[in-house]
């Protein structure tokens, strides 16, 4: 069942109902081999445990059992979008994420500055993390780059990552990436991957060519990688299939950018979930639908750091009453998918979902957590049913037949 | 997983086994604000909690989450059909519920008396809720109505409900309703909704014009307002799919009509279970599988009235020994949706069931509640799955494969 496939005919029209949906990055863990504990087991979580005590809790599967997401598919199906029908190109996140100039016919994507040595082969897929200040002095090097018949536009992202939008006829995303995912190899040459990318491939090794000639005289940034080729997205849109006016609060670009191609408006707010309270009251009067992206978790979780991550689950707990106090209808503090400090990586295992509304179901022993929250009411469903369910308990969604 | 598409191909014929499928109206609730309790939570079922402990249990959900549904809908899903591929117009209930004489071919409607002012305005959608003997009367009246080349018939459904069937040539379905579903307003002028739906809607619309002069004189049911076209609906039947030979035991008409539609057999009981009781005694031998539906908790959830609702379950519970003193191989209890008193409207939340059989698995902690449930060894499952595994604990199901 997805939200988006049937919601729309069954809108209830003007309600002024408000809904906040907290998203806390790579949310879910697993339990620390010691104390048997997962992070939210160890965390001290009194606003969230209390939270739970007057929510329907259960758990969200983001692509089903064994499939891991990335943050596109995860966040897509968090809004109700199959995330196996609808891809959207890392590209296009980054071009969306960071308001570049971005149309349908035109292809993004990713670049990475990058070390390479005196060979040519790959020491540092980052550059030494460079940051996004840096970055965007380097694209302004880069501009120089001249393709015939061919435009584009650079914008840094977030330290060494880079935004590209090229423009022109016949361009296509059927080229392979430069990006060898390794160090100690060269960059690989982009090929068309599809009959109708041989002008793509030739305008992407025409840019990189010429990128490795402009940057030869820099200290890390020497050379680029390029990935994620994607065209723009056609997401039907939150405001068509909800009737839903919303705003996304983000402070990554890759996340306002998954927004905004579901129909978001997005707002820019600190790493940090007292900035994006401050910007939640701002804006309150405007929008009826607020998704808050939360970084950290993931963060600390890939970095398998396994304390870190529970100080900045405490740490969102502090301001779960900020976002009580607007009395929205409904309030969901979910994940878009597990980080378990102990894989450093994304995972597949479902994630606590938290959904306090007048019309909740509550169950006795619930606490924000993998097993306090999985005997609740929501049961495990998928993450793309979640919409859905917020919908109905916003009283935003009719009866289906007589 | 729908457990009309599969079936069929593995029947186990020349079972003489017996099912009752008890259907509570509305059955799940919401937990009181003061005491913390849903309905169920709240009334004294022993009889029911004495059953789930040799009992299946678990929940079952209408139409996946968030998803709120009609009688209509909710039934069929029982009934192991795919809710939102199967659809039955209201009118189409009304006519089979009525034992109307409808056919392929056919347009039925579902008419209500309503009470409009002189200047035409509705002031009563429900004209007063005048009886079904009334609104019997009005229709003899209204027969005087002649529309060339259409024929129709009405018959009194339930108070100032009233089944319409018309017939002739070129009839669609395609046409717009004149109930505003609001007073203060006028009817809304029958329009065709599709190409072809013209002559449907000339048809209309004259029966309309004539019913009003009709019906001028009358003190409260002055008006009718029309809805629900709908065709003759073609699901295959429960004796096809299921082999089984199936009895409606209902009160309500639109009941045995969604029953007629998956090709049942109906009759028709007094408004308690205990009157239904004796009918399923009376017919016994001559069926395999007996539906039998409740209404009055429904009712009461719709009134918001908690109290009466927990006095409806009381009484349930009072019968179920009736139920259990004729042996059935299989005795399913649950409902087609959940009406909270709280929200005195029908809701998406899940539904309890229990399966008692001698194949359950009983699970500890169990009772006939919300939260008694949902541990249960079904887990929650779509209510369109429910007769897969009813007809397995029946010993009706045979193996799938070598």
């Amino acid at each position: 069942m997805i939200s988006s496939e049937y919601t729309r005919d069954l809108l209830i029209s003007g309600s002024k109902s408000k809904i906040i949906l907290l998203v806390i990055d790579g949310l879910g863990g697993l339990p620390d081999s010691t104390t048997g504990k997962s992070e939210l087991d160890t965390a001290s979580l009194p606003n969230l445990d209390r939270l739970v005590r007057g929510s329907s809790c259960g758990m969200l599967s983001p692509l089903g059992p064994g499939f891991t997401p990335g943050s596109g598919p995860a966040h897509l199906a968090l809004f109700g979008y199959d995330p196996w029908r609808w891809k959207i190109g890392r590209g296009a996140l980054s071009a969306l994420g960071t308001g570049m100039d971005f149309r349908v016919g035109d292809i993004a994507a990713r670049l990475n500055f990058c070390t390479v040595d005196k060979s040519g082969l790959v020491t540092d897929r980052r550059a030494g993390r460079i940051s996004t200040d840096e970055s965007q002095a380097l694209c302004e090097i880069l501009s120089e780059v001249k393709i015939p018949d061919v435009e584009f536009s650079l914008k840094a992202e977030m330290d060494y990552r880079v935004g590209v939008v090229f423009r022109g006829e016949e361009l296509s995303e059927n080229v392979t990436e430069s990006d060898p995912q390794k160090t100690g190899v060269a960059p690989i040459k982009v090929s068309a991957s599809e009959p109708g990318g041989e002008k793509m491939m030739w305008a992407v090794n025409s840019f990189l060519k010429q990128t490795k000639k402009l940057l030869s005289g820099q200290p890390r940034a020497n050379m680029v990688l390029i990935r994620g080729f994607a065209t723009f997205p056609t997401l039907p849109s939150f405001s068509h299939i909800y009737g839903l006016n919303a705003l996304a609060i983000a402070t990554y670009p890759m996340y306002r950018g998954v927004a905004k191609a579901a129909g978001m408006s997005t707002v820019v707010s600190d790493n940090n979930l007292s900035s994006a309270c401050l910007l939640l009251k701002q804006y309150w009067d405007e929008f009826d639908f607020f998704f808050i992206h939360n970084k950290g978790t993931d963060s600390a979780g890939e970095d398998g750091d396994f304390d870190k991550k529970v100080r900045q689950l405490e740490e969102i707990d502090n301001q779960i009453p900020q976002l009580i106090e607007q009395e929205p209808s409904v309030l969901v503090v979910t994940g878009d998918h597990s980080t378990p400090s102990i894989m450093r990586s994304h995972s597949w295992h479902s994630v606590p979902v938290a959904l306090a509304s007048s019309f909740a179901q509550p169950h006795v022993g619930a606490s924000f957590s993998e097993n306090g929250c999985r005997d609740g009411s929501i049961g495990t469903i998928s993450s793309s049913s979640l919409m859905a369910l917020v919908l109905a308990h916003s009283g935003r969604l009719g009866k289906y037949g007589a």
